[in-house]
């Protein structure tokens, strides 16, 4: 896409601090990391999101992740989140599919979402929407 | 593992809000969750983390990740985060790998983590650190 800032850092029409690339996948340092070490992986094809990618490309997408969680606890940290924010209501800033790879550290005071419990006969309907086969 | 919440989840040991299943994966829904429809979708193997799950099982887990995405936004709400917290430094309670996924919506006021920047050489250095193949 034109306008996408992921697009134009896989062309190398803005500066980025590549640690991977292949055919279809790259990966680059987050310049405003949660800690030091925050990867970005992404297909390089421009897909908006998690509907929008293939089987094929997701699954080389995923084993890249794995392997920076890899990394990451070779040479960084003891643990890492993996994040992906699908849509802008959950804080996807650019819209070009991205799997955020968070080295995390013991007691480093990242909060975690509040939990809720499921009010009178609110689970069982929520199970049958949801459902898949 | 014997006593791992999860596998007894999917023998029925324990109860619980299936909302699939097949030979190799299973996903229930999570029963204090941040929004409702809060889903956790995992391999049945007894797999600790990222770095214990073979290319093919997290082939077949990201795939029912990617439709329980779908279904979210089919039936409940117009985006959803993908979380997995890897090894207890990052929030993992139970240790049997398994991926959030969590409907969000315009407003919920669910908040991110504060970003911060690279000090002087410090994003050059973590390149090398973190680099693949």
């Amino acid at each position: 896409m034109n306008d996408c800032v992921f697009c134009k850092m896989i062309k190398g029409e803005i500066p980025s601090y590549k640690v991977y690339e292949d055919k279809t996948v790259v990966a680059f340092l987050d310049i405003n990391p949660v800690h030091e070490g925050h990867v970005l992986v992404l297909p390089k094809k421009h897909v908006v999101n998690l509907e929008d990618v293939s089987e094929k490309l997701l699954n080389k997408t995923i084993k890249i992740v794995k392997k920076f969680g890899q990394s990451i606890k070779d040479n960084l940290a003891p643990g890492y989140n993996i994040i992906v924010n699908n849509d802008p209501v959950a804080g996807q800033e650019i819209q070009h599919l991205h799997f955020h790879v968070i080295p995390r550290y013991d007691k480093d005071r990242l909060t975690t979402w509040t939990r809720n419990q499921y009010g009178e006969g609110r689970v069982e309907l929520i199970q049958k929407q949801l459902k898949i086969n």
